[in-house]
């Protein structure tokens, strides 16, 4: 990814931006693609995921490079939210890109991901036992696929307006946090990084 | 992508997502990947794109096939959300995968392409004569690089969790309608195309 230096992420904010935006875009040199959510082990450098056996996708990648692609939020920028002008739109984003190689995960593995999966987002489902019990995961294991996927590097940009003036960033500020959905988690996500907020 | 029949978008809705959630990314085959607002001439079933010339991507791309990735509003869906029990959780999103070869295009062609998408997002920007003047565009020409793709496959999925009961849809669509601004806008994406609502 181009990343001017100013733009770039330290890897602790890739880290921190990996847990929190963990629904990925696995992509494979064949330019296959699946939406799957991700779990990061940041001790061991890896990313853990699964698919449905009946996606395709997980056939080729034994040993293969991928391509993770982690988005946060995005919204249009007009020049006209800026103290001065004049100057051109453009569409400021977070992201964070992941190259790393496939390893196809055992039964036993995949049912640990999945797991783990649950356990970061709903963790009380684990206790009730009429869903993750010995039955269910036996057959999920036959449904699923566990992938885990060695980082060899990352990237992670925030083109967050952040070279600018400070009344500029304010005007934007303002305007993403009276615009629609998508603007107001790009706001969200300025002020809670301290970034282009002025 | 593996795409369930059920799941499936009708190509016109794969038209209009891309309009809409038209900032995608444009992967290459040796998984490089920059986030780009697209346009999308129906006609001449054709993106359009720009990038900064900074930005090295664009050299290996003439002539070469290349997947762009469109996202849709994403979120985790609580199975203590449906009507029935027991379930596991899972993530709803939409999306749509082209396919298409990219050619270089020349200056002029690649201001009217920045032009074309000044006119799609703030049209008004195009007669603030201090803006896009001849002497800027024909700076503008010498930074960055029009791509043009012509599409050779498209393909659209809505995992809304439309198989479901009406008792689980409605259940969905409530609680998402009272979580964060991400699970607000997958809301607000299933009411108006009135998919997964119950």
């Amino acid at each position: 990814m181009y990343i001017p230096k100013n733009l770039q992420m330290t890897a602790s904010s890739v880290n921190q931006f990996i847990h929190e935006y963990g629904f990925g875009c696995l992509v494979s040199a064949n330019l296959t693609c699946s939406h799957l959510p991700f779990l990061f082990d940041e001790k061991q450098n890896v990313l853990y995921t699964h698919l449905a056996k009946a996606n395709t996708q997980w056939q080729a990648l034994a040993g293969q490079k991928v391509l993770i692609i982690f988005s946060g939020p995005h919204a249009y920028i007009s020049p006209s939210w800026y103290e001065k002008g004049p100057a051109v739109p453009t569409w400021n984003y977070a992201a964070v890109h992941v190259i790393g190689t496939v390893s196809l995960l055992s039964e036993t593995e995949t049912v640990n991901v999945v797991n783990q999966t649950v356990e970061k987002y709903e963790p009380s489902l684990l206790s009730e036992l009429d869903v993750f019990n010995d039955d269910f995961n036996a057959k999920l294991a036959k449904a699923i696929v566990g992938l885990k996927i060695d980082i060899m590097n990352f990237e992670g940009k925030q083109k967050l307006g952040q070279q600018r003036s400070r009344g500029d960033q304010q005007g934007v500020l303002k305007a993403l946090q009276q615009g629609d959905l998508e603007a107001q988690l790009l706001a969200t996500y300025m002020q809670k990084h301290e970034i282009g907020v002025g």
